[in-house]
């Protein structure tokens, strides 16, 4: 057996342990804590097995569910940037690359090649996984913040506008999960002055 | 669309959250915080991309992620049974049985029926993609309970031929993964007090 191998892929199988301490903006279902990365990856995950049929182009399950499992790794370093914020998002890029250098280079080059290669294609969202992923990363949160009627959408003052620009994409990987999301989603919570209505 | 069929898959899709709920006993490897399912779950998916090469047979990767992500969502009504709590096995059947009816059932009758043939031949665990992933479901806690020096078996007070025998089938799944863990996971511990050696 080569030990060093398996000794590198457990030394990252533990490090991402850390994930699950890395907190995101999202309240759960209950309204009262919030989501964590990990947490997230999993409801993504299950949801691409049960929704892919919704898929926009044909996509490859396992692939896209690779890329959603790891696509928010490198925030063990970089931190969670929340979509809203405009000044942390400029740093993003750079604090995300040196993540992804260290997190991805404790695997054996082949595998760590792999997962960096998913990363990277998840960021460039052109490819049918990769939009499918990037609905998946959108819709997920649409679903839990109106499963709180808006709660998150309130105390941080979103604006509609806000919303559809941060989703400007996310019908190129499903037009029917968006036009769902929207509807059943976003439409009530506008109506319901927990989204801010521009107009 | 089919919106009858959406809207059961997304109410599957916001119940599963409350997995996120569920605790277990084993810490974290910050030894502070305690995981729960969908964290567990999460972890062990991502462990099967990487560690799938070593399992004693050719494995569907797909269907044992699918296995893993899924296979405690019973856990939402039936709660978490600890490993070495022999009072609440006794039941733990049952409470479960009830929890796939009414959980799967939430779904479209064909995504129903394939959620809860993974969770069965999970649990009976006599095909490759069951023994490969019953020893993920194994072999992730002993990582993390290494981790924290044995901190949980410690504080139950476990003991060797407790966790051998919980363990006795791991090595169907794969004999070098089992190896593994044997040597770096637990005679360590074993060696440090931390598990309590009964000979």
């Amino acid at each position: 057996m080569d030990t060093e191998r398996l000794q590198k892929q457990f030394d990252f199988c533990l490090e991402i342990d850390k994930e699950k301490m890395i907190g995101r903006q999202t309240y759960l279902s209950n309204g009262e804590e919030k989501e964590n990365d990990a947490e997230h990856a999993w409801h993504m995950a299950i949801m691409t097995l049960l929704l892919s049929e919704y898929s926009n182009e044909e996509i490859d399950v396992l692939k896209t569910i690779g890329m959603l499992l790891i696509h928010d790794l490198v925030e063990i370093d970089a931190g969670d940037t929340y979509a809203y914020d405009e000044e942390g998002k400029k740093t993003q890029h750079a604090r995300e690359m040196a993540a992804a250098d260290r997190i991805f280079g404790l695997l054996p080059e082949d595998q760590g090649n792999k997962l960096r290669s998913w990363w990277e294609e998840f960021d460039f969202g052109d490819t049918p996984e990769a939009r499918f992923a990037r609905a998946m990363d959108h819709i997920q949160p649409l679903m839990l913040n109106a499963s709180t009627h808006g709660k998150s959408w309130e105390e941080h003052g979103i604006h509609l506008q806000q919303i559809l620009g941060r989703n400007a994409e996310t019908s190129k990987g499903s037009t029917q999960l968006w036009d769902y999301a929207y509807e059943n989603f976003i439409l009530p919570n506008l109506k319901a002055g927990k989204i801010i209505n521009d107009d």
